[in-house]
């Protein structure tokens, strides 16, 4: 008799965007004539740069010839050429110099950070920032690392460290130990960016504890001030306690193509109950090689060719394009009285309701009155009750609309 | 304190695959002029089909277009033009319905082999066939499902059923009860292919049982004989007892893509301690949801062009290509005097190791003598000692030449 995995049914009514999915489907269904804006899932709109469109073309070619045909990808999931890449745009530019087989290029962040606690004990605690991305805190529910979710919805197991506007969204590191804790920079959902002092906490908690950190890193390409840290490595010692994600889905619209990197330093090591250290480079080298086959050589030639001179120009314009989106959200709606954080190093501004509206009501509220789709704070957490993410990805007349059919919705 | 899943650990020396790359990578150094011919992993060589190229292309300039862009694909992971030929070509035309959310497209069936075991309890006891697929018992050794493994690479909670030449390579059920069992057909790695009678009595221990079996048919294409099953829901009542994975990577060259799909009939539960029965389809859902993001649009553009009329035609000449090299093996060492089974239904040919050789001294006898790359049996298993399996996936003159210097390397 085939048991089932019980973990799954601590979970919360359903992962986030489907919950959206379904209210914003509900309503278009209601209201069949209603032009819906979609503010919610942070979805880039803005066709794939003319560099990737055509690497993808070269690439399409060279795998319909004998000679330029490839099968299976390296072991290791990265070709040389988007390797070179990434080592010298994301990392040398930067003062980091790191191995190409500390790389692991993959299909997304979400299945890195997703799949990374496999390779940790199952009795590790685990902290992360609350609001948070939830697949961080979904995945470790899953594997069993915590009790049952409270009225609250947090869960037994996991330590939550309250992002708030009195710390500017970026919560300091736990006062004891952790095992492995998660920080997102620039922030999702927030928009907060963690300044060098606050990783260089940061990695002094995790050296002072032997914790691993696991920085999210999918919207750097996002900062607008260059003396910002894009990468923890920029952080001295950070490279015996991080583990970095890093991915082309924000920075060049491959939300749709599916590439991604992490990084796993060959000096980051964890315990065995025997007190034997042990490479978790050597352990993800082999979750992967077990589970997960490379990226497609198609979709490695889009990525590479973004680190191209017209590559990184016209990816450069895109990001820019979103920026103005975000400083537009943010002047319209402060501007009327709404308080905005977030959406100066992000594309995303995180709002505080008005009329002191719980997440759901204000996102609700948004949907039925103005037909712009948000996504309510809470649903990344209980400190998230109270605010609602409102996403810059979209076009410029859209994001122009939703900002005036917010702010009529809310005038009185 | 991260202390790291020290199940890793029980894992033997290293996968397969890698293992042979090692040994080859050495050798290769040692001999900088030997022409080394590759016919040890499963992968193609034969370029994309024009038909998938063209499809490629078309995609490519969809997603250079503010129209055609497309961003995250859908929650399930399918577009619907591929679930249509894949419900339509796969499952109606061998007389099997099935519903649109029962089919989840992903980058792999290694990846959807590997990951499945998620959504069973901790305690499942696991049924593998000897020789099998590493990734189905490695996979479970990871979750902590298995002790250490013995002398033979064999672990305790794995039920290891024999294929050997006495059944065919095709072992019956087992005597006793299982949770859940893995089955692959047409067989990787002996070649063997299930009959309609083999599968029934799978089925029927399974429901009596109230086992899942997960039905591997990676290599269907291969099915030579119209009346071989090519889809476990063939078999009357399997929709209550298997999960099924299907692949473009044999079947169209894709093991560069990445474009697989598995079917979770709605009509399959688990069991919770208390007895209630939850829907595995849901399982699997959220698994996806929560842990994946939809395959690349433009692969999937490319897989869908497998089931138009050209696709069709197009990779059947190629499954005729390697179909014709697998009897170009069997015959050239056959009628040297090599005791070989499988390549009638499959593109593995699965050879008794000649002169008592182990399989990993016969691996490096044919690498060292005839410059020719195999897999050594005993890499899936304790019952693959004294095997090799050979691989068609090569052109015509390399797979000529490698039973010629085989021949050449044997003859005394």
């Amino acid at each position: 008799m085939a048991r089932i995995n019980e973990n799954y049914r601590k979970l919360q009514a359903g992962y986030l965007f489907p919950e959206i999915g379904r209210r914003v489907k509900a309503f278009q269904t209601e209201h069949p004539d209603a032009q819906i804006i979609r503010l919610g899932i942070g979805d880039v709109t803005l066709p794939l740069a003319p560099a990737v469109v055509q690497a993808l073309h070269a690439a399409a070619d060279e795998m319909g010839t004998a000679e330029g045909f490839r099968g299976y990808g390296p072991e290791r999931g990265a070709e040389q050429f988007l390797l070179d890449g990434i080592l010298e745009y994301d990392f040398a530019a930067r003062g980091v110099t790191l191995e190409p087989d500390e790389i692991f290029v993959s299909d997304g962040s979400k299945q890195d950070s997703a799949n990374i606690q496999e390779i940790f004990g199952p009795n590790c605690s685990i902290a992360v920032t609350d609001p948070v991305y939830p697949v961080y805190v979904d995945t470790n529910v899953m594997a069993g690392r915590t009790g049952e979710a409270d009225t609250d919805g947090r869960y037994p197991g996991i330590l939550y460290l309250a992002a708030t506007e009195e710390n500017g969204f970026v919560p300091p590191p736990p006062t004891g130990p952790a095992d492995v804790a998660y920080l997102c920079s620039p922030n999702n959902p927030t928009g907060a960016v963690a300044s060098r002092d606050d990783l260089a906490r940061w990695v002094g908690w995790a050296r002072n504890h032997d914790a691993i950190i696991i920085y999210d890193a999918a919207y750097d390409a996002f900062i607008q001030d260059p003396s910002l840290p894009r990468s923890i490595y920029e952080i001295e010692g950070a490279e015996v306690c991080a583990i970095e994600m890093r991915s082309f889905s924000k920075r060049a619209g491959f939300t749709g193509m599916r590439c991604a990197y992490t990084v796993v330093p060959k000096a980051l090591a964890g315990t065995t109950a025997s007190g034997e250290r042990v490479a978790l480079n050597d352990l993800w080298m082999r979750r992967q090689s077990t589970k997960f086959n490379a990226v497609p050589y198609v979709v490695q030639r889009a990525a590479a060719a973004v680190f191209t001179p017209e590559g990184q120009k016209q990816t450069r314009e895109q990001i820019d394009y979103y920026m103005a989106n975000a400083a537009l959200l943010r002047d319209g709606l402060g501007g009327a009285g709404f308080t905005c954080f977030g959406g100066e190093h992000a594309p995303y501004v995180w709002i505080r309701t008005p009329e002191g509206l719980s997440s759901w009501d204000c996102f609700d509220r948004v949907l039925g009155e103005a037909h712009v789709v948000t996504t309510p704070g809470a649903g990344f957490g209980a400190c998230g009750e109270g605010y609602v993410r409102i996403s810059a990805f979209n076009s410029r007349e859209k994001v122009e609309a939703a900002v005036l059919r917010i702010r009529r919705a809310f005038a009185d």
